[in-house]
Parts: structure tokens; sequence; C-alpha cells
């Protein structure tokens, strides 16, 4: 898909682009801001992110989106990962990681839009699968998800270094 | 880590090393052989495996690798991916995908040695976080990673497209 675009939600159009730089503190207080991240992201410090930013700006396989309200705020934002695999036919996948939407935007149908834009974009770029984990404390997150269509076969698995 | 790379197993050594196109069709048959994906994959056509193969190898941000025995076939793989983000102070990730050992090579602690070489090169590369999926009806599997200290915290969502 052309970015940026629009998504429609029930309080208007928001502008979905791709982050630069300066978005950066903006993604961080949405991560912060999480009743998960609030423990492990913090908006004190930027210099970890921005050399973060950096590595995915520079990645091809990254897209790193932020959606722009009316007045100009970032109030959502998700990475899509594009990956090439031997499994399933030579099956490229996109996954999607860091899904946030500000408190204040949640309920106006914004997060489904989102979502449906990384999968129509999945689709035109030939992925035959879409995936993400979601920790299993969002159980509001689970039943978003699956009313989109995705199905939760897999355990998510993760090992902190 | 350096590869090629020797693992030791209780049946003697084992190396691994980086893929070449060569090794496609021993893969793929690895990847048929797998209960699951008997009836995802099949080694009658490598056309779009050898298409994949080569996105993958053109991406510095994949390892496909492959385990070879004395003998000289290939008995084990995986695909490890780096993954940069902002989430968790801009972490780097690696995403291990496709792990897939040969029946005759089972419960000889090469699946271990595998898991441990990807661990350590991820600590090596500075991730922050290993992260997998794996299919809810592979029971084994999961005492195997949780074995090796993964945590199930996530739910591993899937939408085919």
């Amino acid at each position: 898909m052309v970015l940026p675009d629009h998504l429609t939600t029930r309080d208007g159009a928001c502008l979905l682009r791709r982050a630069d730089e300066a978005d950066v503190a903006a993604i961080v207080a949405l991560l912060a801001a999480d009743q998960l991240g609030a423990t492990r992201d913090s908006a004190d410090d930027l210099t970890p992110y921005a050399a973060a930013f950096r590595a995915i700006d520079a990645d091809p396989a990254q897209q790193l989106l932020v959606v722009v309200d009316a007045p100009g705020d970032v109030v959502g934002t998700m990475q899509l990962t594009l990956i090439p695999g031997l499994a399933r036919r030579g099956a490229l996948r996109m996954q999607i990681e860091a899904v946030r939407v500000q408190e204040t935007h949640r309920s106006t149908g914004l997060g489904a839009a989102m979502m449906e834009w990384a999968i129509d974009d999945a689709r035109r770029r030939g992925c035959a699968l879409v995936q993400l984990t979601s920790d299993k404390a969002r159980v509001d997150a689970h039943r978003f998800y699956e009313r989109l269509g995705f199905m939760a076969s897999h355990e998510g698995y993760k090992l902190r270094l």
C-alpha cells in the first residue's frame, strides 16, 4: 500500500505513515503508557531508542508506522516485518510487532483499521501468512485479534537474555 | 558464532553450517517429514523453495542453518532472524523458525545443542530476547523449549491469506 494513507475511524480520519526519527519520543510514550510496557520502557532516556530506530529504518524488511490524528498527535504505532522462509512452500510471512493505540483513541475502530491495513499490505506483498504474538495477560487484545480472523494456534515462547 | 561449527551429541559430533542452495531439497524433506508439515510441504516441486532460498540468503538478517552428520546427511535445520525494534528499550530480538531434527537423530541431544548454539549467537549479537512460536499440538516440543528456559508467555496468532 502506498504511504501515507488514510484510516477511517468513528472519530474521523487519521493519517498512517512511515515513522521518522522525530516520532521516536511519541512512539516510546505509547510503549511506556502500556500496562505491560510500563516496567520495560521509559521516555526518560531516548538514546537506546534512537539507535534502534536507525537500525529499523535502514532494514528494508521493516516498516515502522505511526498513526497521526487530525490535531497532529501520534496516537498509534505498529511494526511490520517481512520474513522469507522455506516452510509452507517457500512462504513469505508478515510479522506484526509493537501494536499500540493511545488510550483516548480506543474503541474508535482505529486498531482494527490499522490491522486491516497491515493484512492488505501483506497480501499485496505476496505473503501467505500474517503472524503476531500477544501476551497472555492481554485478554481484550485476544478477542480483538480473533475478530480479525487470527487463530491462536501456537504457543509464543520468549527467553530473556 | 563462527560457522561452520561443531555440535556435540550423544551420537558424536555434527557440523552446523549455513545452508546453501544445494541443501534445499534436504531441508524441504525435513519440513515435509514433519507431522504438521506433511500437508503443507512437499519436495515434488522445488521451484518455490529455490526462490525462497535466494530471498533468505540475500537478507543479512537471516541465517538459514543446516546440521550435517558424519556420513554427510542433512539431519537438522533452523532459521534465525534478527529483528530490531523499539520496545524493551530498543531491544534487538532473535526469532527462531522452522526448527527440525530428523527422526533418526531425536533424543541424541542434537535439538538442544542447536537451540543452545542459537541462544549463544543471539547473546553475541546483542539480542535482549529470543522468541519462537510452536504449534499447540506439539506437546513434546513445548517441554523441550521449557527445559531450555523459554516461557510460554504469549499466544501465537496466525492468519493464513
